[in-house]
């Protein structure tokens, strides 16, 4: 069948829906060159504002997970099951949740992405690993999952093409935030991926992409209803995301915290968010009577950890790079810290070398910010706060620009919101 | 001054206002390509949803109109007017009008299009004259405004080049319908051209791009705002485009019917609608004690029109082509005629070959549409109603398909509305 793209886009911005046959045509159409960037650009344009329904949404996934290959764990011995977080700054909860969850036989496939904008990406943390490499076949992927029962890779690019031509115009047309082009995007992936149980944590707050509750709550229900129903048990946690979440922000910096949690310690707002997503998962593939705290403090999650690394070339001995520059800032007056803005906290950590600007662009391994307090923290004038790390000491100046006005105090102690501020299911 | 044009689409995507240093920019960096067409693709959508106000609108003008070159016909001893119209079925009014307007010593340089779509345009219509060529040289057309008063030909590529790219974008994107769009890019070509006054004829109905009264007042006051705001004295017609102008659609058709008006006759509809242009652009120019209907009956308006068509190398005396098939069609019941819809009628002589599919597509001279009554006309069963006109006899079909109820019956004798549906200035 073919249509009309004009047509198509006409239905759209004028508030209409857009039919299965009309869907299947412009995602295949699109992937295949027929319909041009400018043709989806004005397509997407018209989705951001005039949005789409449930049955149209579902469509639009299912029409990009078409647009590639699809995996099956199916002979796998174990049950799996993913997470995915939207984005937010400090957030290596992937690192040590992946290993933890494999320790109670449950497969964790892990395909990741990398940091673009203020937010990290999980392979970039990874890399600054000496040796580990974030490529592997879809053998390699399996062996692992069978052996050692956690990866995290990076996805193949089989994988819902029309999703990765899709997501590269939406960056550079200003469409990235439809909710229906978000959800269809993440999710068509992770049904692509194959995996039984799916654990969203949708990020809310000045870090996030969704900076408030009700535009979080809309995309959460959306993937929700996608993955149920794809016939994936998908569950979303609302988590805050208004201050960075740990106490490092930066690759090398967040592995090292990473595995302190895997050795039983760690802060505690990281701990909290890696057993609870990880109760989630082991309760979405039925297992309920799980003690996820004991596998952190008994080392159980740790020699996961080690394999898995090992299983991708990386040495879990070897000392993390250490940057060249450190610059301390500390606190201006006494009081109560209430207020350490996620977003500026990661548009420093980026601008330090975190982070890149384009797609292409290195990171520095050893770039990004250590707090040396959180929101809720008593605090002295003068003390250290956080502390500033790069390998190029000339962008201090633009990278301390950004944290202007992103620290806020307080005579008395403020209420400090907890970490899951909802669920979804 | 530079922007980043993701920043700029989001301002106008989410309903806010453009700055005049953004429009600017965004105009130039567009035609110079550091704008892709899948940005402006996304920023023409926001701006059909969104909407631009009258400054933003202006400005847009201008930045289109400093893409390119302006003209001045102030070395002229004569004032100049120019009339638009937005096209409809049937509107050969440029060709009796741009004569007679210069029986009165003012120079009328008529920049004109071809047809796309259901519409006719100007410069296919002549070209059936043998001989005729619609490209001059600016310094061709200077001499013949001087020396005849009259000429219609293409516009050159130097006039308003971003608008040329954004419109052959928005063809494809389906954002042809902003108004905010529509009228820049009419408004920046005639800024462009420097005529001092300019009379637009903004069409409404079946035949036309604003298919109701209400869009076709917001189109005409936008442009006429745009044209005084520019220092060129503007009036807008709005003129009934539900049936077609006049007895022809179809470019050798349309001339003949055009010279019939030249010669004193033609039909009553052509004939008012030409007067009333004529004396609006007249009056527009300080010109209002004239008498253009004797201009018609005297043969000073062929005479121009004669030395009009010879200045571009036409014969005014060779005969026109005529189609190897017609077709007739009969009126199926007795009564007075009450619909003849102008929208049929433009596609079907579309479809007999005297409009194009794509712009690189040729024309047929002959091809078009003959009518043999008007609503308000009484009609027997059986009696020709109209005759179809082709060079290619299997074209017939589809013509006459677009032709399915385009016909309306009544007993009694229909109210047939004026031509003239409302004025603005």
């Amino acid at each position: 069948m073919n249509f009309d793209v004009v047509d198509l886009i006409r239905t759209k911005r004028d508030g209409g829906k857009l039919s299965d046959a009309e869907i299947d045509w412009v995602i295949d159409a699109y992937t295949r060159g027929a319909v041009g960037d400018e043709q989806m650009a004005a397509l997407a344009m018209a989705i951001l504002l005039r949005g789409m329904d449930r049955a149209e949404i579902a469509r639009w996934t299912n029409a990009m997970i078409a647009s590639g290959e699809r995996m099956d764990f199916g002979a796998l011995r174990r049950p799996t099951a993913d997470k995915h977080s939207t984005g937010g700054v400090g957030d290596k909860i992937t690192l040590p949740l992946a290993p933890l969850v494999a320790v109670f036989e449950v497969a964790v496939p892990q395909l990741s992405g990398r940091g673009l904008g203020h937010t990290g990406g999980t392979l970039d943390k990874l890399e600054s690993i000496p040796g580990w490499r974030a490529a592997l076949s879809n053998e390699e992927m399996f062996r692992q999952l069978d052996e050692v029962g956690a990866v995290i890779c990076a996805a193949g690019s089989g994988l819902a093409p029309a999703d990765k031509k899709l997501y590269a115009l939406r960056d550079t047309t200003g469409t990235v935030e439809a909710i229906p082009l978000i959800a269809s995007s993440i999710m068509s992936k992770k049904i692509a991926e194959g995996t039984s149980a799916l654990v969203l944590d949708v990020k809310v707050g000045s870090g996030a992409f969704m900076k408030s509750l009700d535009q979080a709550s809309e995309l959460a229900r959306t993937m929700v209803d996608l993955g149920t129903d794809a016939g994936v048990k998908t569950v979303a946690l609302l988590t805050n995301m208004d201050t960075p979440l740990g106490l490092t922000a930066g690759n090398a910096l967040e592995v090292r915290e990473s595995v302190e949690v895997l050795a039983g310690g760690g802060p505690a707002d990281v701990v909290e968010l890696t057993c609870t997503l990880a109760r989630e998962m082991l309760a979405a593939v039925g297992k309920t009577d799980v003690d996820v705290e004991a596998a952190l403090a008994d080392g159980r999650a740790m020699d996961v950890w080690r394999r898995m690394i090992a299983a991708q070339d990386g040495d879990p001995d070897a000392p993390l790079p250490v940057a060249k520059h450190q610059h301390t800032v500390t606190a201006e007056r006494s009081g109560h810290l209430e207020r350490l803005d996620a977003y500026a906290v990661g548009v420093s950590a980026w601008r330090l070398g975190a982070g890149r600007a384009r797609k292409e662009d290195p990171v520095q391994a050893v770039a990004g910010i250590e707090l040396h307090a959180k929101p809720g923290d008593e605090v002295r004038a003068g003390q250290p706060l956080m502390t500033l790390h790069t390998d190029t000491e000339e962008r201090f100046e633009r990278a301390l620009e950004a944290l202007e006005g992103a620290v806020g105090y307080a005579e008395a102690a403020p209420e400090v919101p907890g970490i899951v501020l909802g669920r979804i299911d």
